[in-house]
């Protein structure tokens, strides 16, 4: 079976400016795989109409899924809904079933807050529990920016989406330096070409280690993976954590 | 004058897969605001030698500096070394630097070590304080993705940049709802192209509100601006505070 792909693009000045953290991209590439969709790619814009139109139709040509975060607010610097409808070449249409939303908010409705109502034609909201709905145009789904905001939009959009076989991960921390094992991982990862080993270098309270990291579906696998991964660095005088 | 401008490349299925949460681009946006050198876009890309060679060759040609993270240490699958050379079509080349530097360090050194010795040829290297040489060839900057060996390259090749007009930033905060100011925001915006205002909402302990940035390379400039969105948000009954 293929897996679904997906790309995340993240929309707004203020992740590329640095007065920002971006975590929604953890979020998403943790939620994906385990619904079997493997994240390939994600790209980070600023709010200008060309580079998001353009990263967008670049994206959604390419993977299987595109969720955008950000830029989905009343004010002039939320663009990514027009942006969205100019990729795809439609126009925006007043939603009435969000018009009605703002309505029971009870706070007034001006031109500002109707910009948020106005969606492409042809896109179908993804209801939330968080805040007025985000929005699926065929293979792009559009969220909002602020983490609490975009997590309930995908655990709104989890239903509409197909699933591949779950990306499951094990791990184990090696205390020894990445060179002293390295030709051994590389002759293990040859072995198995259906699996993914990482190793991730860290320096935790002065003692140097790396933590492994096995991806793949086939949990069985992990399981014996890692174990030859024990046996490698034990035998090579290093100590082991499983994690 | 014209600001030059970057491009962060990202490499590593550890930042797709949710494993491991980047922290790098804000660092290197925050930092080359400083030196008046524009993000304009980053890109994250997994560990396949297609993805990296066309995403760097797309981006190199497209802004002043690229700066890449992650994938320069001895293991198989790190694969950034070979993809930057691959990129720019030169072979890689031993550097007696690099090996006398390790022989120093007293370590093994072993085919793995080495490959960390091989950079494309015409690169130049980033020394710095914390590990091995970075590098930089043409407008490429290839770092380590370890954050703290990250910016210690980073300060490496800041002598090696052109730099720009500072770009700086100013901002308050107003506890309004943004549809509540966007239409008198977004003319505060067109009165003052020179500089780029942002709306970023926030709940802090149940207070709905919106930091409000503004960025540009004038300083009086703006602390005006600031003064007009006080004076917006307290026409509007809204409370401001300056950060």
């Amino acid at each position: 079976m293929t897996q679904p792909t997906a790309c995340v693009l993240i929309i707004g000045n203020e992740i590329l400016s640095g007065k920002t953290q971006d975590t929604n991209l953890q979020f998403l590439g943790f939620e994906l795989a385990k619904l079997g969709i493997r994240l390939e790619e994600a790209r980070v814009v600023r709010d200008i109409p060309d580079a998001i139109v353009k990263a967008l139709n670049e994206c959604r040509a390419k993977y299987t899924y595109v969720f955008t975060t950000g830029g989905i607010g009343p004010t002039h610097d939320d663009i990514t809904i027009e942006c969205v409808a100019q990729a795809f070449g439609v126009p925006l249409e007043l939603n009435e079933t969000i018009v009605e939303m703002m309505k029971r908010s009870g706070r007034p409705i001006n031109e500002a807050r109707l910009k948020m109502a106005r969606i492409p034609r042809g896109a179908a909201l993804v209801e939330n529990s968080a805040s007025l709905p985000g929005f699926r145009i065929d293979n792009v789904f559009v969220f909002a920016g602020i983490p609490s905001i975009m997590r309930a939009m995908f655990v709104g959009a989890v239903p509409m989406l197909f699933k591949g076989t779950p990306i499951l991960s094990a791990s184990v921390d090696a205390y020894l330096r990445e060179g002293d094992f390295a030709q051994a991982l590389e002759e293990l990862q040859r072995r198995h070409p259906d699996v993914e080993i990482g190793s991730y270098p860290f320096n935790r309270d002065g003692k140097l280690g790396a933590a492994l990291v096995v991806r793949g579906t086939d949990r069985a696998l992990l399981g014996r993976v890692i174990d030859e991964i024990v046996a490698i660095i034990t035998a090579l005088g290093g100590e082991t954590k499983r994690s």
